[in-house]
């Protein structure tokens, strides 16, 4: 899409079409949709994560439960947004080996006991090795150290999904 | 120190002792020391944490801008907090040439002047190729998608410069 079809959308039909782009949080479209027009795709992006930078701590905490595990069943059965099925893909984690996934689903475990929250990570171009890797240094923060590195994942994913969907 | 150690302290002691945890920042102690005594270690760094995370934005930036540049001036002259020179030449960072040097004067430079606050990466255990690698990545991120890492990073540093010093 180009950035004057993005502008020129209708409030209701800018929702329909980025509603996704936060994980199943359509409210971070609305508030970002309402500083139209943006002035380049950049600033459409920066809108969005100051949408997010801005929100209450009990909606940054709900967008961050919205996101799915890695590798993890919902992924798995396609019952996320869909952008996330094709950034798990990517990275590959849809073809993972039995004991892989067993390694994933140890972790993801791991990860919510300990934090209350799913492990967010912006797959896109990173390998399974780097995936675990990451995973494991992430396990041993502090909860506030992990909760702000997840609203910051969140933004990345936030801004590679813009970048796919609206030319530069 | 031990953590029976830590707990007994004056409040003007804990604050002496341990008023660099946060870069240059000794209100960052001064608000955690006053949620003692600590039941552990972790719960320690927690509450270190929570400090930062609970802070006014404006607080939060003079934090980050607290920081000094990897492999900068600063740091190479020996003018920030003491463990600032040690976490920096565990890397590597004080025995970089020339080309290496000007790489990361470069990279400061973009990071500063996209951002407006310093580029900052907990280096601990990160070898020069990783840290350049996070340097590049984070360089193409938004402004609140960098500003939530940066959180991350410095509560992150908050953490190891206590496990150093701290007895588990």
């Amino acid at each position: 899409m180009t950035l004057d079809e993005v502008n020129s959308l209708a409030p209701d039909a800018f929702v329909d079409s980025f509603g996704q782009i936060a994980e199943r949080c359509p409210w971070v479209a609305t508030k970002a949709g309402s500083a139209r027009p943006y002035g380049s795709r950049d600033h459409m992006v920066e809108r969005f994560q100051a949408a997010i930078a801005s929100a209450a701590r009990a909606d940054q905490e709900a967008l961050i439960l919205a996101h799915p595990d890695l590798a993890g069943r919902a992924a798995l059965a396609g019952t996320v947004a869909e952008a996330s099925i094709g950034e798990q893909s990517g990275a590959g984690l849809d073809h993972l080996s039995r004991t892989e996934l067993d390694r994933f689903e140890a972790l993801n475990a791991r990860y919510r006991a300990r934090f209350g929250f799913p492990f967010i990570l912006a797959v896109k171009g990173a390998t399974r090795h780097q995936i675990i890797e990451a995973f494991e240094q992430r396990l041993e923060g502090g909860r506030e150290e992990e909760f702000h590195a997840a609203l910051s994942q969140v933004m990345r994913i936030v801004r590679f999904r813009i970048e796919d969907r609206v030319d530069e």
